[in-house]
């Protein structure tokens, strides 16, 4: 191993080393291989790879106004938001770009967020410092941004949320899971199996889980064009702590439902405690459907059925769309709803009534 | 809303329109009041405000050497992970550092990484790239890596690895669990409830994973102090993929064990469905044990006594440990071993035999 006070070579010392000009070299070490000659391009090289040279991105980034980075303000808590992380990087490793993520607090719960968070409007001014080429985020950091977006429209930052809708004049693109495909199987699912009394249990309907009041909406629609049932719909409250509470209420409510829709498999995870403490038996009283297949959800006392959420193709296409929107400014004056289709996963939550 | 082509001001423009020279408004945005007039100042920052001047940490990092990022090489894949992520986040946004994720591939499962993985490389060679200040490791990227800490070293960036010691030549930190006291405390658990016939069921061991080798040798140990019970152990293969033939063996060997510690809650979630697939009931036939308390351990049913790492608190102590060494060249001389205490938490999946 070299001895730890060798320092790295700098590309004057790569230069010197090849016998060329610094302008050569580093022409050359930048893909420029066209204008000088096969011999002199391959011994820059190789003596920069013989000393330890690399490029500094930090100087590419000034001259060029390119870091190759895109802030990412998503926190990993549950398994549907690793999964677009997941699809981000590979997405980004693939372009030669970085993901500098960003969150706050204890991300293994819902964040808390305010309009006049100052530690938010921190945050994202920690990403601009460092000259991101993109921004992607998720629902509550975008609800959370409203009131900054002026700095990303200033300068020109491209920006992609995922499952939320961003203020027209942001221009930004979302990424969102095609949510009637997803009702409309879930109803047809019920229905086929010949449940009348539908519920449905949704989560807190704040500003930045606009998906889950367009599930639950498209559910009740879903439902009611197809005849023969009935659905009636409960949510919690906006932080969300009467769960178990709210759950309690759909299953004992009268007539009381043979099948209840959760908009998530949180949600549906809160069902089943409610049903165990009942003593309501998970399919043969009471049919359940969540929705994301997260990862406890073929863990759970009967596995759940719900509905496939693709985070990775999300992740994949938020990132393709940033590059895309990074590389061509025309991109960036209307912004686009991409969706993403959701399937079906029937285990032993759901039965005949 | 301001127009969209109205472009952020450099540093020239706030000079200008406040009146001043540009390395007089530099030095004023970079903190240095104490050569400049009261008045001057205000004049300095308020024009900046009002023009959306903001830093731009790309020129900080070329003059300075520092880039306020920290590259994290973690991914979270799992409930544990993730809250070492959170701690990370939180510690470096206290200092005003942000944190370069990275990882390859699908990190909702185990990544797999050879020896001779070239995409590894590129990916250290990206945060090189970018110039992190530090670097924060997780086992499995560790491993991969070997063959490319003389660019660290060389590079003076600070390491820190979780769960895993690097080659002494790295002078790298390591977080860890205080698997002595988890091993114990598990021990006790069992043997304070009458078993004395206990079973270990160990994850692979391979490098990447010397936690799995440490967490079994010391709980075997722990129990032959004891005495009056006898300990066997088994572990999966190299690639983890016999876990279920592997969780039965455990479960029917001769004489059958009334209690299995498995090294982690994933290995346990194995051997409640090696059970199911015997008959055996948990814990009336056998007591089992996790370790790490993740997010679905007490989902499982019964719910699953656990060793609780504290996973906030590493990431915290990790952060922290690169922030230090970035801090004080002098306390990159040697490497530590920072330990951080489980506890037990009780539930239903433990008994007497």
């Amino acid at each position: 191993m070299a001895p730890a006070d060798r320092r790295p070579a700098r590309l004057k010392d790569v230069a010197a080393a090849a016998g060329v000009s610094k302008t050569t070299a580093s022409r050359i070490l930048n893909g420029d291989t066209e204008n000088f000659g096969k011999e002199t391009c391959a011994r820059v090289k190789e003596t920069a790879s013989r000393l330890g040279w690399r490029r500094n991105l930090l100087i590419d980034g000034m001259q060029k106004g390119r870091s190759k980075t895109v802030g990412v303000m998503i926190p990993p808590h549950d398994s549907f938001w690793v999964g677009v992380l997941a699809g981000i990087h590979i997405t980004l490793a693939e372009a030669d770009y970085l993901p500098i993520t960003i969150w706050i607090g204890d991300c293994r719960e819902f964040p808390e967020f305010n309009d006049d968070d100052t530690a938010g409007v921190e945050q994202i001014n920690r990403l601009l410092d460092r000259r991101v080429d993109g921004l992607i985020l998720w629902p509550s950091f975008a609800v959370a941004y409203y009131d900054h977006y002026r700095e990303l429209i200033e300068r020109r930052v491209p920006v992609v949320s995922i499952d939320h809708r961003l203020p027209d004049e942001v221009h930004a693109d979302s990424i969102e899971t095609d949510e009637l495909a997803g009702a409309t199987c879930v109803a047809e699912h019920l229905i086929g199996l010949g449940h009348k009394q539908i519920a449905c249990f949704g989560a807190r309907e704040t500003e930045w889980q606009g998906w889950s009041v367009r599930r639950r909406q498209l559910f009740e629609e879903a439902v009611a064009s197809r005849g023969g049932s009935v659905v009636r719909s409960w949510k919690t409250n906006e932080s969300g702590s009467d769960g178990l509470e709210v759950a309690k209420q759909v299953l004992t409510s009268s007539p009381r439902p043979t099948a209840v829709f959760a908009v998530s498999d949180h949600q549906a995870r809160i069902l089943y405690r409610a049903a165990a403490d009942l003593g309501l038996r998970v399919p043969k009283d009471v049919s359940i459907v969540g929705y994301a297949d997260l990862d406890f959800a073929d863990e759970l006392s009967p596995p759940l059925t719900t509905m496939r959420q693709q985070p990775i193709e999300i992740g994949r296409q938020a990132a393709q769309a940033v590059l895309e929107r990074q590389a061509d400014e025309a991109s960036m004056a209307t912004g686009r709803v991409i969706s993403v289709r959701p399937e079906l996963v029937v285990r032993a939550s759901t039965s005949r009534p």
